[in-house]
């Protein structure tokens, strides 16, 4: 890590910034961020370098973020020219040159490595100090990337079982990234691309680094809502970037909602040129999708789209009539509809073509059906509805309507082999649900989100937290604290029912978002909630310790074209290079 | 204006939705919102006719933000054709042809009016309508803004007793534009520019329309903080052209302060090349102070530099050795430092010399100086300082000394013909500062600064409101209701204390705040406060009904390119074609 990077003296360091409370060496002891791994300094003297450490190097603090499970970093640094630097194959890797993800992600990391020697600076800045040969090093030295992985999984989709583990080593002259799967190289070569940095001449180093990497949560991912503001494509790809760069890996796209329903449906086309913005402009065509599906696919990232009812569906009946309940107001129709009549075959027949056409557009094994805030006054108003409560024994319990529903659409979506994922006001009303449905939590204080944690996994339900990472809810100051700090698994239960949280989710809601304010809204805030997904907590518990590691990882972002706003007062050397 | 056009009748309402409470063409109440200046209409018959225009033109309502004092607009549309639209001088005009101001203005809100022919877009819409003649009007029918200053101040600069008064009256084929002053005349630009809008096919419109317009407040500003932040030269000339958008016309640039000084002085050249960010790349050259001059001039905006002292001067220390105060510890210098020291004479000299550049460099009779949070314990620690105060007779009453150093610095700018602007905390220590010195209230509550704006003005100061703009302060939801709501003259005090206020100022300050989220954070809360200060209160109370036309000005500002964020849930036609 850069931070050694002026101390002549080698010294390994466990990742984090601390001294030993306990005798070096102590294996049981790898996972305590204060730990020294090489046993070669005694606790003051570790102390005294630490201090130096934080001196000389605080400032310009480099590192990976979300921070990996180990690191162990030298002082020894290694020159990389960008004209001898190349990515390659391991022999025994099981992908080689052709496999589309990583040969795309080379091209994309060589960018992101070298952006002066990319975007034509090179020469302003490094050239110079290289030909005239006055430092020390040697400048065509070549550098190698080797890549390996045990399945060929080139073609493929990441889904919620695939190992995203990867092991980096840094040497003079190479570096050996083994993983899995492609998807646990392509983190690895975002955490290698990190750990690159350039001197205060421009040139470009790496230090002699270990790092063995793997996620603590299964499921990280964010939530982009492209009902109540349409997000051009364009706005969609750059958060996927910067997504990879924080190692989210499921893009949640809760595409269509009351305000506006872009999707343009193969089957059902009405549904956006009646019920997009625009049926032309503000709409996601079939071509659209698959560029963003292919986008996150070469990024290692999963598309969950989100067809959320029986609520949240006042766009979509504009375009497909008698799907939505008609209101009534003494005795006669009122001309406003509620939910989906649940009550209707024809419902159930729309909702089974609908979501087959679903299942095939987006490869993703899981499909969000939605099923929260649903407003029962409509259905109550309608007599029809009253009459199919009756008929159905549900008396006058809408939430038992309410589940007749949810249930018929679990049962489309099994039939389509699909994973369904709920919102958590599903199970509240009806715990009945098959057992290998995910439920989302988005309501809440941490008390109540880890009562229904308790409740949820007691149940056997594996779980994915959204509530204290609602995003698009801002604040004056330093709110990131509040995404880092969060205890996911701070809640009373077995260990088998902690294993059921397989994640958790940042919600950008787009009431008051739209392309003019998502990316300096959403980064670096999500990043803090990223690191909380991905890495050890008891590594990374205190957010001033994380301060200056985020600040630096923002100045990355920035540095990569991704608007990111500031944390703090301060600057970033390369601020506005990439925007 | 557009919400009446797609009315047959002709109908001359006054601006703002509402229908007569009083007898119609009544003279004196021109100034209420609802009244119905034709006398065309009795009060049911209105009512019907604004039913008609809320539900036929709502969604497309144009009109003009900041609201003109007096807007009476026809349904009698005129087409503009760009290949046969001219701006003009008219012939008694003081200005012709050869007005640096106005011909760059003509040049500008041509691009502005007609943005699909300027962007090349024009084929893509309009020009087939045209060619084939299938709409109602003559194609090539010529039309002409005729622009007629009463002095020509085309070299000048806007100052604070630069009338903004306009007249403009818009006809079939002709446009009449009338000022006392070219930033008259701008204001009046902007106003037109604001009422052409185009039909679903592209061609554009205008109705006939009679403004007649002045501002409320003489002093409308916007603070930036380069400061905490750098921010680059262009993010700084595209806050200006947002600013003439909504007729902001004082540019309060807090240019040096704690954290770093971009400002890079002839004189005194290591206050920017020891106290920036970086000496090269977060400086502001003379030439950068220049160009941000003159791009303000051209918009009728006023740059106010602040140089504030003796508090928030920590970077001013970098480059010149014994300016600030060595604080003390134990009796020895603690190698810390604090405020400016007020008792050395050097300090009054380097001061004087810094204003008398600065007072070159910005040509605005005003000078800010800050003068707020003065921390008086470093000099409390200082034995220099104290043996100042004894010599001094100011017992241990630190805030003599504060008002000693102020009026020694107010002093050296009044040489300079320089009128000060100082922030409250000079008023609150000292009372006994010159009449001429405008005050700038930044603290507390409305009922804290109610009553300094009492106390101020009883005291016979002018003042400047910033308190209730603080738009750096953000939270969930639509807070430009507050900035919307503010009351500024609503304090206890006579009609002469009143005219004492002679403005407000949104201030947007640095700490989390750079070139990534300026402009989504700014706009369109800011335009909120821009119709607070320019705009008759009684005329715009509501924001409800200012919802609907800050709704449509936001989507013109994103058309412009300012990447204003969403009030709420929707979309604006031309969405992302700006950014």
């Amino acid at each position: 890590m850069a931070w050694g990077q002026n101390i002549s003296e080698p010294c390994l360091l466990k990742t984090g910034i601390g001294c030993p409370a306990v005798s070096a060496g102590d294996e049981a002891e790898m996972g305590v961020m204060s730990t020294v791994s090489s046993g070669q300094h005694t606790r003051p003297m570790c102390y005294l370098l630490l201090l130096m450490i934080l001196q000389l190097g605080l400032h310009t603090a480099e590192g990976v973020w979300p921070l990996p499970q180990t690191l162990i970093s030298s002082t020894e640094r290694f020159h990389l020219s960008p004209q001898a630097f190349y990515f390659g194959y391991g022999r025994q890797s099981a992908a080689q040159q052709g496999c589309s993800v990583l040969d795309a992600a080379f091209k994309r990391y060589f960018a992101l490595i070298f952006p002066d020697y990319t975007s034509g600076r090179w020469n302003l800045f490094s050239d110079k100090n290289e030909k005239d040969g006055t430092l020390p090093f040697n400048v065509d030295k070549q550098f190698t990337v080797e890549v390996s992985v045990d399945h060929n999984d080139c073609d493929g989709y990441p889904n919620e079982s695939s190992s995203e583990r990867y092991n980096l080593s840094v040497f003079s002259g190479r570096a050996s990234l083994k993983a899995v799967t492609v998807w646990g190289a392509l983190r690895g070569l975002e955490s290698f691309s990190q750990l690159v940095y350039q001197d205060d001449f421009g040139s470009y180093f790496v230090n002699k680094t270990d790092i063995k990497d793997f996620p603590r949560f299964q499921f990280r991912g964010i939530l982009l809502d492209t009902s109540r503001h349409y997000l051009p494509v364009q706005a969609i790809l750059k958060t996927l970037d910067a997504m990879a760069y924080s190692k989210f890996n499921v893009f949640h796209w809760h595409i269509v909602d009351d305000p506006s329903f872009p999707y343009q449906s193969r089957t059902f086309p009405d549904l956006s040129s009646k019920g997009a913005f625009h049926p032309m402009t503000h709409i996601y065509t079939q071509s659209d999708v698959r560029r963003v599906i292919s986008h996150a696919r070469m990024r290692g990232i999963r598309v969950l789209p989100e067809f959320d009812s029986p609520g949240h569906t006042k766009s979509w009946g504009k375009g497909q009539p008698d799907l939505l309940t008609p209101c009534y107001k003494g005795g006669i129709p009122s001309g406003t509809f509620g939910p989906i009549n649940p009550a209707l075959p024809s419902t159930y027949h729309f909702m089974a073509t609908l979501f087959k056409e679903v299942s095939v557009v987006f490869p993703d094994s899981y499909i969000h059906l939605g099923g929260d805030e649903v407003d029962f006054s409509c259905w109550k108003s309608n007599p029809y509805v009253r009459a199919f409560m009756q008929k159905m024994g549900f008396g006058s319990d809408f939430t038992k309507l309410e589940a007749f529903y949810m249930e018929n659409i679990v049962n489309i979506t099994s039939a389509l082999n699909k994973t369904s994922i709920v919102w958590q006001d599903v199970f509240d009303y009806h715990e009945r649900i098959p057992k290998d449905t995910v439920l989302h939590i988005w309501k809440g204080t941490p008390a109540s989100y880890y009562a229904e944690l308790s409740r949820m996994t007691k149940a056997g339900m594996r779980v994915v937290l959204a509530a204290p990472w609602y995003i698009n809810h801002i604040s004056y100051g330093q709110d990131w604290h509040n995404y880092y700090t969060v205890q996911p698994l701070n809640f009373s239960g077995t260990e088998e029912q902690k294993k059921l949280v397989i994640g958790g989710e940042v919600c950008m809601w787009g009431e008051y978002v739209d392309a003019t304010n998502l990316t300096p809204r959403l980064w670096p805030r999500a990043s803090a909630a990223a690191e909380r997904l991905w890495s050890d907590e008891k590594q990374t518990s205190n957010v001033d310790m994380a301060f200056p590691r985020l600040q630096d990882f923002r100045c990355k972002l920035v540095r990569r074209g991704i608007q990111a706003e500031p944390l703090y007062v301060g600057h970033c050397k390369q601020e506005y290079q990439g925007i």
